[in-house]
């Protein structure tokens, strides 16, 4: 199930170009700021748009790295433009497609720690659970919320993307 | 897994409760309404807060029935005051708390439909990865967003809730 959660995170984070590519047509279509709504934000002590993004892609990247067993790849927060964002976007569905399922072996058995938590590890199922699937969510729900308080015509189907329905 | 991912998607609506704590005394605070924020949106075409809990509940009661084979007990959306969604928040988390770990077994086997999507059913790992995790997250944190538009001091902390650690 690691590697199916992981990947499912990966599919909801590259959503995340697409509503970039209907920010940038509304921003046109008003005449106003693409910029504006990237550094938007809900309240003024909360991050902008612009880091939303990067924070999701960094809880994809290092779920994707940790509980296969690796370092996460270093991708340096210095976006500022649309293109800079899908840019970011890519490199990091690009790392996490590229661990292969069966890396994902013993993943319950990991311990992971965190920058935040000095001295303490979270085992694979709990980080996995209780870290980066709801910082995942969270971080990209943020930029949905931001684009919808923005104007931008994002909606429900925009955050789910593709469902595997089968025939009844 | 079914189990633990239903499991943390309860514990992580039930988190709610605490923000509506934080909600009430805000409003007492400010002397402002409380029923502004409860019906506070993002946008004017997207839901209000009480839509945001409800939706959240439905979610974490329809994935706790649908992967123990089970009908989910219906519960009218009638909500109105805090007093009523920490009710409704209640009902959900017993509901689901109620389902013991062994009844999610073939889980995975099972079909799911959805009134939305007629003739068509998704399994019950797509039904969890794609539906249930994205939707209950989604909706907490919409809940979150427009308290925090609303100048409500929810933060990060608020939202993860109790995370396992264990000493390194």
């Amino acid at each position: 199930m690691y590697y199916e959660a992981i990947s499912q995170c990966t599919q909801s984070l590259k959503l995340v170009e697409g509503w970039l590519n209907k920010t940038v047509a509304f921003a046109e279509a008003k005449n106003v700021d693409v910029d504006s709504i990237l550094n938007g934000r809900l309240a003024p002590d909360m991050k902008p748009l612009i880091y939303q993004v990067q924070s999701a892609c960094d809880y994809v990247k290092a779920g994707a790295a940790w509980l296969s067993g690796q370092r996460p790849p270093e991708h340096e927060d210095n976006e500022k433009t649309v293109e800079e964002l899908r840019a970011r976007i890519r490199k990091t569905v690009d790392f996490a497609q590229s661990v292969p399922q069966e890396q994902y072996q013993g993943a319950a058995g990991r311990k992971v720690s965190l920058s935040w938590a000095p001295g303490k590890v979270l085992g694979g199922k709990d980080y996995l659970l209780q870290m980066t699937i709801p910082n995942v969510y969270f971080h990209i729900a943020m930029v949905y919320a931001i684009l919808r308080n923005s104007g931008v015509d994002v909606g429900k189907r925009d955050f789910l993307g593709a469902v595997n329905f089968v025939d009844a």
